[in-house]
């Protein structure tokens, strides 16, 4: 595999960062994970936008056009001979001397890093194999007013140590805000189904605005499925009709059991599943499905 | 200048990490700054502890003793003909598949990293010009229920992004917990003097619990210095008659004014730096100061 690196294709064993970069120091970078389906990215706008969003939330200027990055993340894909991939790309403040306060003459680095992923779309298949085992775990999300959610950086650590508390057989962490609130997976947004639709945590809580989270919206509306985006408890979703979460990766994934509570797929999330993969197969294998 | 990366000494250029590396991809690592004075390490026993905390805290078991640690530390400070010194120590979860999740087969990085210092002791100079010029920041500090605070990680963003909202003159930046409590400097623990003794934030915030801030509360036990840690506003530390930050590489730098207030140091400030070189000198440079 070869990866992008600071302008370069590179082995992937020979990509590397300073021990210096600011990137390796504090985490004091940001990044995108998204899917190319059929050799284009998905939503290439909507993660631009919020890679430029999270670039402004900490004043990291990477010089780079919208055009750069994506031929960056093209080159990697094409030096891969990959169409259907994971790509991460990461932009990190760079290199520069002892000091926590940033400097301006710190000179980004740029990393784009890709790996083979199954197609997608209609004939697709998913990347889990099972429905997700999720647990509420006592690691609460941090609050926006440490840090905001909408800017996605490399400080992990919030939802690795959620993942860490997981009992044998979870995979995956649900983060409750600072008030008890359902605030999103360690990975992932949560959606769940009750009698008057579909419900997601609003972005008014530490909850990252997720391109799949919002195309599911978008698709929502158009399948006129009343979605409401609230403040819910934990109970909310243990005792919903149904529940799915949601990332670039999974796309739609049922969420088996919360706490142990059955709580699984069902109608709304297999419709919202299907118009999901028809419009990845419309729009990247020139697929009709209308 | 030459660093320590994985076990070897290598030239600072070429001393780097895999992009993939836990600690650049999420700031999944933990450190200790430390400060080498007369060629030996200032509180090892109190570093390389916290250090096993914080490992602790992320579950990374880099497999190293104690005695392996500290002769990649002396090594690096050999290899520089260093002395007087700053020396990071970073041991990040290593590379690992592109799972969140850590798996128990990563295999963590370790690194030194140093830079010269001045001497320190009774003849030695301050690495800081000026008194601190502090500012009490929007940006509020992580809740323990999110990250633990006694886990000194590679997560760095909440204190850069405090920083980052310095106005032009100010160097350090003052965060506050949820409550609104001071909590801590960006990189540095804080102490302010009353009619009643001296006064540090309790650990029972989020706050590190600082080598040197332990070592101040130490000398002022000594000195029959009345201290209190307790639960307090800026306001607190805006009306002291004296107030001052601590951290590894500053050792006692009083504030010279907060959030534009005068402040500054004093006599209790003075007695408590003098004896903190004193212990240096004695224990580092082999000085009679009894």
């Amino acid at each position: 595999m070869k990866y992008h690196v600071d302008g370069e294709l590179v082995p992937a064993a020979e990509a590397t960062v300073s021990v210096e970069d600011r990137g390796f120091q504090y985490g004091d970078a940001v990044f995108e994970t998204m899917r190319a389906y059929g050799g284009s990215i998905f939503e290439w706008e909507a993660h631009a936008e919020r890679l430029a969003n999270s670039c402004d939330a900490l004043g990291i200027d990477h010089g780079c056009t919208d055009t750069e990055l994506r031929e960056r993340v093209r080159e990697t894909l094409a030096a891969n001979s990959l169409a259907d991939a994971y790509v991460k790309l990461s932009i990190s403040r760079g290199v520069q001397g002892g000091k926590l306060t940033p400097q301006s003459d710190a000179d980004p680095t740029v990393v784009v890093i890709v790996d083979e992923l199954p197609r997608g779309g209609v004939d697709g298949v998913d990347v889990w194999d099972e429905p997700a085992v999720v647990q509420t775990t006592k690691t609460r999300r941090v609050p926006d007013s440490a840090i905001p959610a909408d800017a996605k950086t490399h400080n992990y650590l919030n939802g690795i140590l959620a993942r860490r508390e997981l009992v044998e057989g979870a995979d995956e962490a649900l983060l409750r805000d600072a008030d008890g609130r359902v605030a999103e997976g360690a990975t992932s947004n949560v959606f769940f189904v009750g009698d008057d639709g579909l419900h997601t945590p609003s972005l008014g809580g530490p909850v990252l605005p997720g391109i799949t989270r919002s195309v599911v919206i978008e698709l929502a509306e158009s399948a006129e499925i009343p979605i409401h985006e609230g403040r819910y408890t934990p109970d909310d979703v243990r005792n919903a009709e149904e529940a799915f979460l949601t990332n670039t990766t999974w796309e739609l994934r049922p969420i088996e059991t919360l706490d142990g509570i059955a709580v699984g797929g069902g109608p709304v999330t297999d419709l919202l599943s299907r118009l999901f993969d028809e419009r990845v197969e419309r729009r990247h294998y020139g697929g009709d499905t209308a």
